[in-house]
């Protein structure tokens, strides 16, 4: 490990929503760095392009070529180039929001979403992560890995009630993945936010275990419960069966 | 410069749609390394979670976390924060697509894209790049800046006829850029493909340059070059005004 380059990316890492402006110290402070330390690396950030310093405040902040790599990463994912044009039918179908999902770690982590114009959300845009556990693309990816994966993920997670549908038991949740399995797709209602509504189903790779998942992501305020499930269960499933490579 | 970040960053930015996955005597070639700096980076970057390596083919290929840099940039964006809503608002007037685009020396870069159901284009993602001087984002963009750097800009760009309709005359562009600088607002009409159309209106900071700028991506198929004017010029130019500083 060349500890130069981890201390750089340490000084990246550091910037966030939270954090979307800092001087060297603060930048020392957020990065775990000595403040010359920190110093080097942000100036040779800057020179790289990834960081621009402001010489009003002098404050550094992350630039536009910070896009650049997520760009050559989705223009280069075999996954993505294969959903992208079953996300845009199943948006026209639907007019619902669509999202393309895998799984990182006990988080499911969006590539891609098109948005619907019944309800926008601002909130959830590529690259965001959430508790996999709590979410239908997270339990349909979940409920076609090997029975211990999905285990020790739900075991892992922090299992938060985010409402109080959340369905935080281990036992229960398993239960709810051996369920997704079955069915062949995941419904999640209300378990993150108040009114919300999705269904989800695997995609598979060549030794048919979940590579990802589609979900459809509406509302309760315009669709029952059973609505959501009768109107698309069968096109989620037809969905991801034709991104999946068996 | 830490001449070692350096070189991580040109590993890193070896992986684009050309060259998804390489072994590491591709890498190097890319990169223009040496085999070991080569092996060096690559398994640092592996380390960090920026690289995969696929144990059957010892291909690598950029991770997941090379997503997490541009989340955070969008996350940390005041203008994209103060956009989104907006953008939002536009999608759901007009229903066709509505981009966020900022300049980046010759090129428009693509911050956020609300995507139409009329046409669903999947080549234009976040952080695509496109030539300024025929989009109709770039046009705007310049006609409020200094005209020297206008004109900067329009000579440092490789003028290709990418139609028959491509402007490439650069007397004729500033002229363009003066007459949208007058009329609030830039047009483009198959400028860069058969059939497109895209109306932009220049997002000001607080000194009253343009710091961005707000289009309306729609096509000659449902809407001559005139409605195209009529119907969404009055609405991007005060959706523009909406999001700048002033």
């Amino acid at each position: 490990m060349v500890q130069s380059v981890a201390k750089a990316f340490k000084v990246l890492q550091a910037f966030d929503a939270q954090h979307p402006a800092m001087t060297l110290s603060e930048i020392a402070q957020q990065a775990d760095l000595d403040l010359s330390a920190a110093q080097r690396f942000a100036h040779t950030l800057q020179q790289l392009g990834y960081l621009l310093k402001h010489p009003g405040t002098r404050q550094f902040s992350l630039s536009l070529k910070s896009l650049d790599l997520a760009y050559h990463y989705r223009l280069s994912s075999q996954l993505v180039n294969r959903a992208m044009p079953v996300l845009h039918h199943v948006s026209k179908e639907t007019e619902e929001t669509v999202n393309l999902t895998v799984l990182d770690g006990t988080e499911v982590v969006y590539l891609e979403r098109i948005q619907s114009r019944h309800v926008l959300a601002t909130n959830v845009t590529t690259g965001t992560r959430l508790p996999a556990y709590c979410l239908s693309p997270g339990r349909a990816i979940l409920s076609r890995l090997p029975n211990d994966i999905a285990c020790s993920v739900i075991a892992a997670s922090d299992l938060v009630k985010h409402t109080s549908h959340t369905e935080t038991d281990p036992d229960r949740l398993i239960d709810l993945i051996e369920a997704a399995r079955q069915q062949g797709y995941a419904a999640c209602f209300e378990e993150l936010y108040h009114g919300d509504a999705s269904i989800a189903a695997p995609i598979l790779g060549p030794d048919s275990q979940a590579i990802g998942a589609i979900s459809i992501a509406t509302t309760l305020s315009r669709f029952s419960r059973e609505e959501v499930v009768e109107r698309y269960a069968k096109l989620i499933i037809s969905a991801a069966r034709s991104v999946s490579a068996y």
